[in-house]
């Protein structure tokens, strides 16, 4: 495997080795050799390993961001070089204060009853898997879940994403030395490249691996919670969100052109590839709708096209487009590949609720990349069918004036079963790293909604086991 | 469906009808009546619902033991009439106490970033399925699911057990009085006595039913695992465990009588249906665990035939006692079926460390009924190894003296892994209803160790969905 430039398609660097399942072996087997020292470690021990990974990450700065800029095509300024770095700093950060305070255990003592219970390590490993578009953030190898995963005390083994490898190898190489640094065993910290499927499951089923941390593709994801449903281990899978903004009919009528601008500004950002792209915008009132697909046509084509992560993206955006055409829902702009490399133009699709309604999981479904459709509905009672017909979102925004009181605190209602985080007015884009954030939803968001994946403690619970210890002597 | 004498086998009573599908569609369309109001109400109400009901049941109590004592032989005095129904009023009580404090939420503010956290119920009913060896705190419609589910504000559909029927109704008429006088919707307790189990993964794919709560045996469990697994809707299934007792060199050589009374005590305890029963007891010496296996023989001997709570429960210990034989363990004593109704001789087995490593599965398997097997293993290293290579339990009990304190200390380290509750010297049979409880663990015992079935707001946290409000007006 190599990796390819997404501004121009060409393949660049070192050749990175497929694991094989004897490599992954080797792996699982050795997990054991750190899960009773990560167990009972001093946690000030295990923060400080994460404290001085995220130091040496900061004193090579510009070259991690570099690589990864030149691996994915996300933005270098401000993107990569500081906000997702720094949002990878502060998650090993708060990683190292939950290793501290041990807030993540959910201590109850009764001396008088004999019991204490708490939340512990699992036991093995965790195997985390990150996706293409956070090449740091949401890394195996130093992203959420390799952060929650520690602050719980498992060792990790971490797949790198085939998109960006040398970044991936230089974090690891930061990761290994704070490591050893540390004086953690090598097995507490282990990464691989790639490997083949089957391998892939052959090592979630091995005994040294107790649970999977996964983000990515609904399809891969679903085939990740198969293994891992059947093994019964316990999986973190983020997999495949829509993130729709309703927009009731006054906020809709008042101010078409900001929500346009608000609405395109948010599905284009980082290439149209975030879990939190609202990648549907339901407005309340056809000439309100108009008015908005006017303007946001107009954004859109005057936006240059974007540069996709991977040739992956861009077929899959591809193929949705072409599925939305077969349906009868042609782009009112955009709609095609283009070079050099891996872009595609800023396309925008215009679609009535009854065509919606008739073609719904096209319509509502996730897709990559700077694609928008705007669903133009009769009216605000409209809004609400919609909402109770979702599928499990990681997201959704209401917008809305103060004449929508009342379908606001509607669609609040039936939204807060539907969605881990609701948005009012604002844009589901950004997601801030906060013990209080929910990242997460029911399926197909994730495959558990009673967890965040963002967000400490609670994203360490995760990757945790229950245990009580009755009338155990000291 | 019919209800059965356990102590004479004979039919009795009215016949229950089987629910067809329609009749559970129409529950699981109603549910959605109840969402809103139940996850609105203020608590207060919900928790007099509760209370009101614990109260009634009370009042009902010789009527409400006599039948399940009727309709499971399980002893009426003090199992039925006092531990269980005390055990079972008093989860009501602490239900009421998580609707009035919110302790399960898990909330997270933070107003200056804007953001609000906490658990919210599920959106759907959960469909709570009951054994049959807890006709009261276990039940459907009374016991521990039911309460987690009322108390994080969930709609509940209960499926009465087959092995007691009559109580059930007795129990459900209740409860409806008490939803009634609350002024909840009718659709907040709904009951059913059977289904075909195809109708039965219907309700549980049926949008109005967000989550299941079960416990019976692992092959059910399974079933209901793969069902919710796919649909992609949480699920808690306690199924399996053979909650092991390690008796270490020491101990074992001070006091072997003890320790066999103590064990013996535990394993015949309900006819030995309890999930925590302790059915293997590894022993380090081999002198040593000739005199417990003596002792215990002994007492078996001189204790009089279970009456266990349906044939199908004979059949299976029948099985299991058949398997082991033909492993090659034939029992010291009992070890067959007699009458009248549904009796079953205390059995023991005695196996070497040996035999048992090499038909480990047959050894190492959970039976209800008055089974125990003896494992004679050569030294401390030996316990140890059985505790590696075991499978998730719900509880292990470590029994030791101060020249053990290594080994217990090893076992531990080992067993923290594999069970939700780990007891040092006493028996694992009795499960105290308490906020520190863990009632739980890895595959097989239950599909989720990271919750516990006893003990809130704990048990609650199952039955929820998180819920990020950000920046959404008051």
């Amino acid at each position: 495997m190599r990796a390819m430039r997404p501004a121009t398609g060409e393949a660049f660097g070192a050749e990175f080795p497929r694991a094989t399942r004897a490599d992954l072996e080797a792996m699982a087997d050795t997990a054991f050799d750190a899960v009773d020292f990560l167990a009972d470690a001093p946690g000030e021990r295990i923060a400080g390993f994460l404290e001085d990974y995220a130091r040496r990450l900061e004193g090579d700065r510009a070259e991690i961001a570099r690589l990864a800029h030149e691996e994915t095509a996300l933005p270098l300024v401000p993107r990569l070089s500081e906000v997702e770095f720094n949002r990878t700093c502060l998650q090993m950060r708060e990683a190292a204060r939950c290793l501290r305070d041990e807030s993540w255990r959910e201590v109850a003592h009764d001396a008088q009853a004999g019991l204490r219970s708490t939340l512990v390590p699992l036991g093995g490993a965790v195997v985390c898997i990150g996706p293409s578009n956070f090449p740091l953030a949401f890394n195996g190898i130093s992203g959420g879940d390799f952060c929650a995963a520690i602050a719980a005390r498992n060792p990790v083994i971490a797949k790198a994403h085939p998109g960006h490898p040398n970044t991936t190898a230089r974090l690891f190489t930061h990761a290994c030395a704070a490591r050893d640094q540390a004086g953690l065993p090598a097995a507490a910290v282990q990464c691989f490249f790639d490997c083949a499927p089957e391998d892939g499951e052959a090592l979630l089923a091995h005994a040294g691996v107790a649970a999977l941390g996964f983000t990515g593709s609904r399809a891969a994801g679903m085939r990740l919670k198969a293994a891992c449903d059947a093994l019964g281990k316990p999986a973190s899978l983020e997999m495949s969100s829509v993130n729709p903004v309703f927009v009731a009919s006054g906020a809709a009528a008042a101010r078409a052109e900001a929500i346009a601008d608000a609405w395109v500004a948010s599905v284009l950002m980082g290439a149209g590839q975030f879990c939190t792209k609202p990648g549907v915008l339901l407005v309340s009132g056809e000439q309100a709708a108009r008015r908005i697909a006017a303007r946001a046509e107009e954004l859109m084509r005057a936006a240059a096209p974007a540069i996709l992560l991977s040739e992956s993206v861009r077929s899959h955006l591809a193929a949705a487009v072409a599925e939305l055409r077969d349906a009868g829902v042609e782009p009112v702009c955009g709609g095609s590949a283009c070079g050099p490399g891996f872009r595609f133009e800023p396309t925008l699709c215009v679609v009535s609720a009854v065509q919606a309604r008739a073609v719904r999981s096209v319509v509502l479904r996730e897709a990559f990349g700077p694609l928008g459709v705007i669903v133009a509905v009769e009216g605000d009672g409209q809004l609400v069918d919609f909402a109770r017909a979702l599928d499990g979102q990681l997201a959704s925004t209401v917008v809305s004036d103060d004449a929508d009181a009342a379908v606001r605190a509607t669609l609040f209602g039936v939204l807060r079963f539907k969605a881990g985080r609701l948005l009012d007015e604002a844009m589901p884009t950004g997601v801030a790293v906060h013990p209080a954030m929910v990242h997460g939803g029911p399926m197909p968001a994730t495959n558990d909604a009673r967890f965040t994946a963002v967000g400490l403690p609670g994203a360490a619970k995760r990757f945790s086991k229950a245990l009580c210890l009755d009338r155990v002597r000291a």
